[in-house]
């Protein structure tokens, strides 16, 4: 039986939710400091783990993509239809919401628990930015991070790849790699949903930052699309 | 040869003590101070890794459950008897006991050992939680949890999933990071036996809270397989 | 052609100067400290590193021991003739000797460095334990641990086991994970020629105290390989 | 279709461009302070998961050598033609370069980012090594590391290993292990080109010793060549 759209809704769905609730929980309870919590490694683990153990467990049904930022890419490249990749995208905005709301719930289950400061692991530039890189760094950083992220993507999944059962591994631990990497310097978002969720719920300076986490996972998602076909895998 | 039940029993109690012994062993003998010991990150990949080995070592023989909430989600799937998964927890209980008493053995030979004091990496909420979370965050973080642990179970072992070997490595992964985001609500359990091992041995409030430990994992198992069956793989 | 014993032996001789050399380099160069050296968790993380890397680069040659303990058990579970295992162990110890020499050479090159103090990453109990463990805790540990590493090596790489290619990380990874409970009680050794090499190097109460180091993993090789036979993979 | 040319030469300068960016810019940018930033072991997983996430993104393009080393030692053991080897080497230094301009110009973008401390992970010895280690020291370490990394790479792309698939993950993982144990003495390089890109943009002492990041490696892969022929994969 063909995998319906409703069942790919779903796994979108529950993948974004749990890439959130993990991802953006490992910074928000267990902290980044290496001593008394899991440090920024143990953050960029918990990210790109969320992304392995999603891969494998439905990968077969969606594909897991569980970003809007690789269902655009998808698309650029030709292997998704656009109407296809708008039904994602809504699924995955919904999930990474609910992500982050059943995050708040568990999270203020601790005395002293306060929204504010950094409260739900959103992303940030200058005032927002862990480290306080500038707005031109961020951008930067999105951009060529997302990059990298969906050439990784789009090599690993190749049909002409005889590797691709290694795909769900190598792409989770890329992620992995770009939190290493960027965390001080916007969070690391290369995924618009995954920004959007705890910015909803959080407000103030992430909704008004948020856009950078639209524009730039978008814009370094199209490069890399484009590089793909002319440069690297041409035919 | 089909493979005995006996040799099924025997897969099981060995798997789950390995767990127990390691994954608990890795917080009361290396520590989870992250300068001096292996810290938060070296105690997830303990209990994870131990999953990835064993399934390895005996998914072959009994499918390597070592966790009741999993033997209960596959008999609501509909992929094991009632019986064989009663069985199965058995194994699953005694092995976790025993695992616990070698652990007790071993680290009790360091000068100034306690057993009170976080004793055997025993599960808890409220004052027995490692950060003094609610009740209401362990309950929640432990059916959520469980949920997702199972939902990477389900798929990455499903019939319909090509990359079948890659299971081992991302339910064990998923492991790894289940424990990134939530040691500090609960210790994390989403495994019954894994929590009345130690608690068994160390008694007092470890007892009188292992309610817990049993209730949430099951529900979320519970509740992981209906959303599976009706949600994520219909058919 | 087939593989002459030349070539395995060798592939044993690389293969434990790399795990020796690495390993107990990482200890030694990089340092258990996890704030300013790569912790016990890297640490972990070198040792099994190093069999997961020589596992798939020597693999396909010799089977990549690299263990005296590895070669005994297979003798017993009846996969090895005890002569060509004799061969094997003669190059894992000359390995081990000549990993820990290269080891030696570069560490010495940093001013200040004393061979005395941990030199070179030997193993030991009692007064030779990292954090003052007694002889029975260190008895127990080495034999279970080993007992379990060959539980995975044994079931990863059977016949019966469809996912033999993962066996190179699974046992790996266990190794990693052996070590991160481990490390504070003995060092961890589970590999007779793992700590002849640096104890020769070392001398004294590396020397004195080497015994434990080749009776306990030797035994836990002897147990783990009769429970494979009659519990786990019985025919 | 045949892959051309053009297409090896794109992949193996963006698959160089990410690894200089990814690998150097985690000590740059998220610091090799355990507590605070990722760590030397989080420095680690950096530059061998660039090799992990690149080599199955574009391996089945151009082999992902991304190493000048690499490409030298495929020509000693007759897989790789000179010319070819020469095309290769071009692409990797100049995709070097780009990598470290781009961190540079994410790097800059932070208050009080000085470009001369440490400025861009480039590599060193005596002065410029990370523990002050000698010459000797570094230059064995790096002959002796590049050998034990090109044996890797010699034995799991090795025609005759069955598991060729795990060949990415081997490689990456093996960085990650030469990185744990010698990053304190040269940073490691095991790789002229990521040495050349970064000291070219930060000039001064970086220049006057890069010949060191040359030498060794190429004289380490041959080695390692030499030996894979004559002793390990004799036919």
């Amino acid at each position: 039986m063909e995998t319906t759209t409703f069942s790919k809704f779903s796994a979108e769905f529950f993948g974004t939710l749990v890439l959130v609730l993990m991802g953006c929980g490992s910074a928000v309870i267990a902290g980044a400091d290496g001593t008394s919590g899991v440090g920024l490694l143990g953050i960029s683990f918990a990210f790109g783990l969320s992304v392995v153990a999603m891969a494998y467990a439905i990968g077969h049904i969606s594909g897991c993509h569980i970003n809007p930022a690789i269902s655009i890419g998808m698309v650029v490249v030709g292997r998704m239809k656009f109407i296809e990749a708008v039904i994602y995208i809504i699924a995955q905005v919904l999930g990474a919401i609910a992500g982050a709301a059943i995050l708040y719930l568990i999270a203020s289950g601790k005395d002293g628990y306060a929204l504010a400061d950094g409260g739900l692991g959103q992303n940030g530039y200058e005032a927002g930015s862990p480290a306080g890189y500038s707005l031109l760094s961020g951008f930067v950083a999105e951009t060529v991070f997302t990059f990298i992220f969906l050439m990784v993507i789009f090599g690993s999944t190749s049909t002409k790849n005889i590797n691709g059962g290694f795909a769900g591994l190598a792409i989770g631990l890329s992620l992995v790699l770009i939190h290493i990497v960027g965390i001080k310097v916007t969070g690391v978002s290369v995924n618009p949903a995954r920004s959007i969720g705890p910015a909803l719920v959080v407000g103030g300076q992430a909704i008004s930052q948020v856009w950078l986490f639209i524009a730039a996972p978008v814009l370094g998602s199209i490069l890399s699309a484009v590089v793909w076909r002319f440069l690297l895998e041409r035919n």
